[in-house]
C-alpha cells in the first residue's frame, strides 16, 4: 500500500492547504490556519467560498482555484461536504489529504458509506487519504502541525527529538502533545494521529517510522490493528532495533464496543495480540501514563544499554529512604526483575564511605552516608554499584529540596556514561525542586518519575530493549 | 498498651523540650527547633550543654534542668546517648519521650541492646517512647511538627484536615508530608512516623486515630505488623466507618529483607497479611503514588456514597476523548468494576443533547454535544448519569486549556452532592491549567488524577468503602 514518497507528502510538504478555514476564533478551521502561518515555513492556503482573506492570507472559494498545487490539504468541514472536497483536490492536482472532519464510520452505516465514496473518489485520482475523525500529524524536522486546537508558537516549544508517536485518537493525541510539550517531557520527531485510518493505516505509517532516520523509537496506541500479519512483521523488522511501545485500547467485550464507536475499530481477540506482540519483542503497556512514560525514556536513550549478567535483568536501587527501598524492592520483583547481590568488592568500595555501624547491601541506603559526606556520596556510591558485574541497571531514589543545587549531576552522568548501563530516577519531597531535578537530570539523560511504579517499568523497558538488541545481535 | 491520655501528650503536649538541639543550620537538631517556635504555641526548650541559647531562646543543659516539666521531649543525639537522655528525662518527670535517632535494632544486635536498655529505662519511669530511629508526628489541630527536617511556616502551609496518615518509615513520611503539602494535595489530621516502635506501635496509635473525632480516614504505610491479632482487631471495628488504606512493604523475601536493615520488621508472610486486610475491609495498595492518592480521595470524602445498584459496582464515564474512554473501560473491567449499562431514559435524555448523528451509549463521548452546546454540556450529562438507578460511580474526563473557564464547576458539585454518589475526574491537556482545575474541583469534593490508573482506583476504593458501609449498616 503507498509507498515513502506518499507519506513525505504529509510530513514534508511544499505547500498546504487549510478546507474548511475561518476567521472564527472559536473554530478549529482558525486554528488550523493560525498554527500553520506561525509554524510552517511553506504557503499556507486558507480555502472558504465565504472570506476573501483569514488572518491575513488570501482565501480561496476552492482548493482548485489555488494558483500553486497544494501539496498537502487539510480538511475540517462537515462530513457531508468531504467527497465534493476530495473531487475538487483530485481535479487540483493534490495527492495527500488530511481529513479531521468526524461524522464517518464511527457514526455508523451511514458515516460507512460517507467513507467509502471518499475512499472511491481517492483511488480515482490517486489521492492518499490520512484519516478520518482525526488530528493529523505533527514533523519537528521540518516543522509541520495540523491538530486543529490552537498551539501558539508550538514550533519553538516543540524542539526536535527522535521519539515517534502513533495515536488511533485525535483528542488524545493532540491531548498529550499539548500537555507534553508544555512541561518539556520528552522530545518528539514525528506524532501521527490516525483515526479511522481509511486510507492510511498503523501499519503504514509504522513501516515509514521504521525507516525514518530521525525516529529512533516508537510509542503506538491503537484500538485496532486491521493488518495484523503486516503490523508484525513491521515490529519484528523493529526488533532490537528500535524500541516499540503498543497500548492497546479495546482488551475487555466493554472497550472493544467503545473503540468501535469511536474509531469503528474490531479490537479483535486481546490473548492473540498480547501474544504476537511479546513474540516481536514489543513493549506493552495498559494506561496512556505508562505509555507516555516509556516514551520519555525511549525518547532519552533510545539505544541499548550495556547488560553485564546472562540475565540482563540485575537491579541495584540506591536510596535515601529505606521505606523507598522496601517499597521499590516489591515492585521490582513483582515484575520479574532480580534484586542484585552486590560482588564482594563493591561491598567493601561502599563501606570505606558508609559509617561503620551501617552494613552496605542492596537496596543501598545512603542516607547516612548523606549526612556524613554530602550529597557527593550520590556519586560514589553510583559509581560503585555501575562497575559492579552483577548490576544491569540502577535507580536512584534522591530527596528534593534546596539542597539538590549541590546533587552531582554531571559526575553522576559521567559514571552512567562511562558504564554504558541503565539508570532512572524517582524523586519525591519538595515539589517546588522536582522540575529543576528533572531539568538537569535529562541533561544526563537519566528519565525521572515521580511515581516508583513507572520508574521500575521504565527501567524494565530499557533492559527488555537492551536483552532483544542483545539477542538480535547474537542471532 | 497504654491509654488515650498517653498518646494525648504525644499529639498535643502543652510544652516541648528538644535534645539534641544545636544553632548548626545544617543539622536536624537546629531544624526541630526552628520548626518548633514557629509552628507550636507552647513553651519549646532547647537541650544542649554546649550552649546558652539557640534561636533566642535560652538553652538548657539537660531536661531536668528545665524549670518546668515538658510535657513531651524529643530527642535527636547519638544513639549511645539516648539511655542517659532517657534516664534524665525520668527524673524530671517527662512521660513522653520521641526518639528520632538512628543506629537502633536496625542496625544489628547492638542497636538491638541499646533499645532493650532505652526500654528497660522507659519503663522504670512510665514513660512512652514513640521510635527511635523515626522523624515523629504531625498534628495540625492543635499544631505541633516534629520531623527534623526544616519546613518552614508549616502551620501556615498545612491546613487542618480529616486524613490520618501511619508511616513506618521517617523519610517517606516527612518526605511525603512536604510534598503534598506544598502542592496542597490533601488535608491531613495527624501523621505518625513510628521508625523501629521499640514501644508505640502502629497498632497503638491506629486505635488512637479510629478514636480520634478529627480523623475521618487513614493511610498506612507498614513493613510489618507484629501484633497482628490486634491491628486486624482495631481495623475490623474501623470497618464500614472509617476508610483505611494499607501499603504494606516487604512482601517479597528480598524487600522483606531490606524492611529488616530499615526498620528491624520482621515483614511476616504475605499471604496472610492479604487475607487478613481483606477479611477487615482495608484497602491494598503496592505504592505510596497509589497510597497517597487515595489519601487524596478519602480526605475529600471521608463518608460513604448512596449505592444505586445491589452490587454498587457500576460505574459510567463522560469523556472529551473516545480513546480516553476505551482505555478507561479497559482499566475498570481489570479492577473488577461494571461500565453501567445506561436505562433508556438516561439514553434518551442524552440523545436530546447530542447531535442526532450521535447515539449515546457508555463510556458517554461529549465532545460533539460540547462542540455544540459548550461545556454546560459536561454539567447536564453528568445530571442525567447520575439520576441513573444503574450507576453508582461516575469517571469525568474532561480537556485542560484556557476554556475551563467556563466549565460548570458549581453545577458539577451540585449535581453530585444532590446524588450522594461517587465521582472522580481525570484531567489531560495544557499542564499549565491542571492547578486550577484540581483546586476548583477540590472545592466541590471531587478529586483528579492525571493518569487514568488512579483515577479508576481512587472510584473502586469510593464504591468499596460505600459497600462495607452498607453491608455494616444491614449487619
Amino acid at each position: 500500500m503507498g509507498d515513502v514518497a506518499d507519506l513525505d507528502r504529509f510530513f514534508s510538504p511544499r505547500s498546504v492547504a487549510v478546507v474548511g478555514a475561518t476567521p472564527n476564533q472559536a473554530k478549529g478551521g482558525y486554528n488550523l490556519v493560525a498554527n500553520l502561518i506561525e509554524c510552517f515555513s511553506g504557503p499556507v492556503y486558507p480555502v472558504n467560498p465565504n472570506y476573501q482573506e483569514i488572518l491575513g492570507v488570501r482565501c480561496h472559494k476552492k482548493v482548485s482555484d489555488i494558483p500553486d498545487v497544494p501539496e498537502l490539504a487539510v480538511v475540517f468541514v462537515p462530513a457531508q461536504a468531504v467527497p465534493g472536497v476530495l473531487e475538487d483536490c483530485g481535479i487540483a492536482g493534490v495527492r495527500a489529504v488530511v481529513v479531521e472532519s468526524g461524522g464517518f464510520a464511527e457514526v455508523g452505516p451511514e458515516g460507512e458509506k460517507l467513507e467509502e465514496a471518499c475512499l472511491e473518489i481517492a483511488r480515482r485520482y490517486g489521492i492518499r487519504v490520512w484519516g478520518p475523525n482525526c488530528t493529523g500529524l505533527v514533523n519537528t524536522d521540518p516543522f509541520i502541525f495540523t491538530p486543529f486546537m490552537r498551539a501558539p508558537n508550538v514550533h519553538k516549544r516543540l524542539e526536535p527529538g527522535t521519539l515517534g508517536i502513533i495515536a488511533q485518537s485525535g483528542m488524545l493525541a493532540a491531548g498529550f502533545m499539548i500537555q507534553y510539550v508544555v512541561s518539556g517531557f520528552f522530545r518528539v520527531s514525528k506524532a501521527c494521529a490516525i483515526g479511522n485510518k481509511m486510507d492510511i493505516d498503523e501499519v503504514e505509517v509504522l513501516e515509514y517510522l521504521k525507516d525514518d532516520p530521525k525516529t529512533h523509537s516508537v510509542v503506538a496506541y491503537l484500538e485496532s490493528v486491521d493488518r495484523g500479519r503486516d503490523f508484525l512483521r513491521v515490529a519484528g523488522e523493529m526488533k532490537g532495533r528500535k524500541p516499540l511501545v503498543v497500548l492497546k485500547g479495546g482488551r475487555h467485550p466493554e472497550a472493544a464496543a467503545a473503540a468501535l464507536s469511536h474509531t469503528a475499530s474490531l479490537a479483535g481477540d486481546d490473548e492473540v495480540v498480547e501474544g504476537a506482540l511479546r513474540q516481536v519483542g514489543a513493549i506493552r503497556v495498559y494506561d496512556f501514563h505508562d505509555l507516555m512514560n516509556l516514551g520519555k525514556a525511549f525518547s532519552l536513550r533510545p539505544d541499548p544499554f550495556r547488560l553485564s549478567t546472562p540475565n540482563g535483568d540485575g537491579v541495584a536501587l540506591i536510596t535515601v529512604t529505606g521505606g523507598g527501598g522496601v517499597v521499590t524492592t516489591d515492585l521490582i520483583k513483582d515484575q520479574g526483575l532480580s534484586i542484585s547481590s552486590l560482588h564482594e568488592r563493591t561491598l567493601r568500595r561502599l563501606q570505606e564511605l558508609f559509617p561503620e555501624w551501617m552494613p552496605p547491601s542492596n537496596p543501598v541506603d545512603i542516607w547516612p552516608t548523606i549526612e556524613r559526606r554530602g550529597l557527593g556520596a550520590f556519586a560514589e556510591t553510583l559509581e560503585a554499584v555501575l562497575e559492579d558485574e552483577r548490576v544491569d541497571g540502577v535507580i536512584l531514589l534522591p530527596f528534593a529540596s534546596r539542597a539538590l543545587e549541590n546533587f552531582p549531576f554531571e559526575r553522576i552522568g559521567e559514571a552512567v556514561k562511562r558504564s554504558g548501563k541503565a539508570v532512572v530516577s524517582w524523586v519525591f519531597g519538595d515539589i517546588r525542586f522536582f522540575g529543576e531535578y528533572e531539568a538537569r537530570m535529562r541533561e544526563q539523560a537519566i528519565p525521572v518519575y515521580t511515581d516508583l511504579r513507572s520508574c521500575v517499568l521504565a527501567l524494565k523497558a530499557y533492559l527488555h530493549f537492551s536483552r532483544e538488541a542483545r539477542d538480535q545481535g547474537k542471532g
